[in-house]
């Protein structure tokens, strides 16, 4: 798990799976009162009054905590996570304050760059889960990667 | 803005521009600690060395810092920001410590949920870009809205 990995290293089903992250109520609300201020979030009778029936976590975060997860599993060794795209982000369920979240990376395929020999493209399916094993968001990743490959 | 806002309030090619959010440097440095402690983000010498040549934002957050630019904006007016998908999101150029950033969302069109008969999706294209007008981050987002429209 502590090596550089390269594209190389990857093929098409490989799964890696994250530990635990607890998405604490004290958390939940330092985030949303910086980047997603609204009731639902910070207010709980609003919350409750609201299609959630109480407070949720932001859908941001539920992302940010997920990062956090995949760079602790270190899903690429010691090669930096650099990502290029998401695509197909599906919010299913929110968060909630005290959630335990984990996450898993599941390699749809790699690709190498036309346009840097040196580098290829890395695609994965990850999905974040609660303690339930309730699907929270699922994503697809598309990262930068070192290769070892030259094109021709 | 200040009113609830309803799917039938929204045309195809309006846009809403957001004011201003300054990433300083304890800001990036907070946020990257918590959900992304890699290198190229926390170590000045290992930034420097890398791709990036120099100490960068994570990406999540300036995905996050556009949910409050956006909530600021109020997009919706008083009606919640409910994200149901995002779909391409694309990251063209890291945002680095200091950065002031601002976001535009455009509407790109309205659907009526066929399961839902009193809500509907907005889809919008939103660009987040920096102070020298670069585009950072660009991506279609999917949210889920009230609408007075009663499906037949």
């Amino acid at each position: 798990m502590n090596a550089e990995k390269h594209l190389e290293d990857f093929v098409a089903g490989q799964r890696i799976r994250s530990g635990e992250f607890v998405a604490t109520a004290e958390l939940v609300r330092s985030f949303t009162q910086a980047y997603d201020p609204q009731p639902m979030h910070l207010d709980e009778e609003a919350a409750q009054a609201s299609m959630f029936g109480g407070l949720i976590g932001s859908g941001w975060q539920t992302l940010a905590i997920t990062m956090r997860l995949l760079v602790d599993a270190k899903l690429l060794g010691t090669t930096p996570i650099v990502g290029v795209a998401l695509k197909d982000v599906r919010f299913h369920k929110p968060m909630r304050p005290g959630d335990v979240l984990t996450a898993q990376a599941e390699v749809l395929g790699t690709r190498i760059s036309r346009s840097n020999s040196g580098r290829g493209f890395l695609d994965l399916l990850v999905i974040t889960s609660n303690q339930l094993g309730e699907r929270l968001v699922t994503q697809n990743w598309t990262l930068s990667v070192p290769s070892n490959s030259r094109a021709t």
